[in-house]
């Protein structure tokens, strides 16, 4: 957990003391250079990231909006955020309607009879205690899906085979992710009974991947599922027989929108010594699909931007800025949370000075990327100078977008930062049961930690206006 | 799937063709080690063996003794032999007590409520429909819970936390068996009413492995189940809280001891055109596990050893030995299958001139080992030069033993030779859902399927007395 930390504290303290080119005046000063060094060198060595991930997952575990789990999480998180020495610890309630995900009976009837391993896809509708009978048309891609003549598929359940492929950047999901999304409406359009499709995954594991899916308007809604991989692959095998596939499924999910559940942003800070209203804001989102324990997605963020937080409140002196964590509520079902907060803190929003959240990937860090107005620049060069050391290569594009939940704030005007980690195993576990602790590698969780408290502190301390003249007026 | 295919083939062609030492008269005439070199160009470029894995594991599936599943393996067994051409198949009845799996509901009610993925182990009995509710005590291994004293567990649950530790050669699996076999009984007679264990597996996925429990005579019968590694770990996380943990655990498992199942062995043939009588085994097992669609364990064998034969069975003559597959029944339950066939084989197991079995393992064969007469090593030297251009390494202690089902053929004096495969990643998927098809690596399938051919070949031609006089009077 430990073994590489002295090697990467000494090539980072050699690097930041010297990072900052004669050329120009740096934005920090010496005395705060010196802090940063050593607030990168604790997170580096503490195990504190990790204590909260393992508590947040053996405490509370899933936490899905609305549920049991998820009022324990924002217990949790305000219990968690008070005991770090945050100064102001707050919730903002959040409301959506009930789901209740029920069980998954899935299997093949002809040509030959095997159960398949099937989960809902998130907020889908279910067949009641009756199953669904009927042949399987299958369908390579949403595409083929989509041009499938009207009515052609009435009294069938439409099957999406497409696989998803694996990519360092996750950018394979895109591609797969809107059969998810729109294949039970495109399929009902046509008449379909039933949805199901391969798992928007990479792994080859019986764990299928749930997700949200949406409904049209005006469209019959059809239960929905996934099947993992390697189902998928023996339904595929079946239709290579050439004989019809028939197919029993049965969810007993239940979609009751005329329940409202509640759940909550949660929001802590440490104050600013001479500007408190102005804020730095690190994100994360609280809730997670009620499979795993949400130990990826996103108990890393959660993990990240609390401990980031905590290492700076125990300087001897807080920042000049604020330093705000926002933990969102009910990202999963659509980024409610993150709705709730642009609408609550419209009058604030120009204060915000600049925000970025972890909600992807699992290994180390390895590129940043900003939006900040032109004349921030330099002071963005001067931050990658200090993250270069724990190997962030700097994109100077500035053309970056807040992650997931802070997108909706940063679509606001406010100045993004964007880090992206290793996504490579990321669509392994990402929505199934094996979003688990043992996924997280303490000693990435450490360096990525590092990255997060380095930027909050940098943003907190500069003397830099990051937001454009122009965006500041949107 | 084929592409290192040309490059083994040549440098086989090569070895085969200037293996035999000038200093001793070959085994093999050179009409039949070129034939030889071609059978093993044949298997290292066929989809035979993987044609009928796939076979298996998507007209079939799943296959525990009794169940519908297992059934239709017979049948199917029956008719893929012969399709290949085999000369004889027959079936050898095998009884057996009915089980039925049911399902498991595990949850830990203090001191942090989470549900956990359990399996019940092999053959347990259930709680019926009314969930045990009991405090857990918590061991890190089955000699710890067998030092607990008399009584102590009386009305509690007990948990063995040992995890089971990753080896090419699967070594590790010995040491954590034992608690699956034997903890139940162990734990009943400390008065335990549950017994709860980390899944015998090194894989960190949500899938427990299942595998027989053993309940010793005169002992209380008390569920049994494993938890996934992931699941094993939060439960080992709440004990660090140094809190009572309590437990909620619904096994709906039926071992129904006065119903009786039967199955099959499945044996066929390609008739020996000299010594008809004289018979080369090779086996595999037929049963799988209910929870995968046993593509691994054992369809690996199965395939192995049926397109081994078939290339045999292809040439314009049959050997002069008899080859005999034979595909046991209800191996998983006790080597049932095995137990069977030495009864009814009693007066021709003198006839069995060596036997070989593949049931372990997901790599290359690296590795061999016979067990046969000092007069009839030079003969497996042969062999041996023949297979080292496939990667196999030859152990010359001549004390193998026959793997799973055929080690109670090879005690019966049979000699034995034994192929051992990489089994590095074989416990990650062990008697688990993840056994299926995509787990097959086509190439190493062709490169072992390769091993088992020129082996049944060179048995069946050689004009060698594999048998010491000493093991043939057993």
């Amino acid at each position: 957990m430990m073994n590489k930390v002295l090697s990467l504290t000494v090539s980072l303290a050699l690097l930041v003391t010297g990072s900052v080119s004669a050329k120009q005046a740096s934005v920090l000063s010496e005395e705060q250079r010196a802090q940063l060094t050593q607030l990168g060198q604790t997170a580096l060595s503490s195990d504190l990231a990790y204590e909260i991930e393992e508590s947040l997952t053996t405490e509370v575990g899933a936490r899905m909006i609305g549920t049991e789990g998820d009022k324990r999480a924002i217990k949790w998180a305000v219990e968690k955020m008070q005991s770090l020495g945050f100064d102001k610890v707050w919730t903002e309630e959040v409301a959506h309607f009930q789901w209740i995900r029920g069980d998954v009976e899935a299997k093949v009837l002809a040509p030959f009879p095997q159960p398949v391993k099937a989960i809902a896809l998130g907020e889908s509708v279910g067949t009641g205690d009756k199953a669904i009978e009927a042949e399987v048309i299958h369908f390579n891609t949403l595409a083929d899906l989509e041009a499938a003549e009207a009515d052609s598929l009435t009294g069938k359940i439409a099957f999406v085979s497409y696989r998803m492929e694996r990519f360092k950047t996750g950018k394979g999901y895109g591609k797969a992710v809107g059969a998810r999304v729109r294949g039970a409406s495109v399929a009902a359009q046509k008449g379909a009974v039933g949805f199901i499709m391969r798992s928007v995954g990479t792994d080859d594991n019986r764990t299928p991947h749930t997700g949200i899916t949406r409904y049209e308007n005006g469209v019959k809604r059809i239960p929905a599922v996934a099947l993992s991989n390697p189902d998928a692959d023996l339904l595929v095998n079946q239709f290579k027989r050439n004989k019809p596939v028939q197919f029993s499924l049965k969810v007993t999910a239940m979609r009751n929108e005329v329940v409202t559940v509640k759940g909550a942003n949660v929001i802590g800070e440490i104050t600013g010594s001479e500007l408190p209203e102005q804020i730095v804001a690190l994100g994360a989102h609280l809730d997670s699909w009620d499979v795993g324990t949400g130990a990826i997605d996103d108990g890393l963020g959660v993990a990240m931007v609390m401990a980031a937080t905590a290492h700076i409140g125990k300087l001897a002196e807080r920042p000049k800025r604020t330093i705000r964590v926002i933990l969102f509520a009910g990202e999963e079902v659509g980024l409610l949370g993150a709705k709730q907060y642009v609408i609550n803190q419209k009058d604030t929003l120009a204060n915000h000075v600049i925000a970025a959240e972890w909600d992807f990937g699992l290994g180390k860090i390895y590129a940043m990327q900003s939006n900040v107005a032109d004349a921030a620049v330099p002071a963005i060069d001067e931050l990658a100078s200090y993250l270069k050391p724990l190997g962030v290569a700097y994109n100077t594009a500035n053309q970056g977008r807040g992650q997931s939940d802070m997108g909706l704030v940063t679509d606001k005007g406010v100045p993004a930062m964007n880090f992206t980690p290793d996504g490579t195993r990321y669509f392994d576990i990402h929505h199934t049961e094996n979003d688990t602790l043992d996924k997280v590698n303490p000693e990435d969780l450490q360096q990525n930690t590092a990255v997060y408290t380095i930027f909050a502190y940098f943003a907190a301390q500069a003397d830099t206006e990051f937001r454009s003249s122009e965006s500041a007026s949107k």
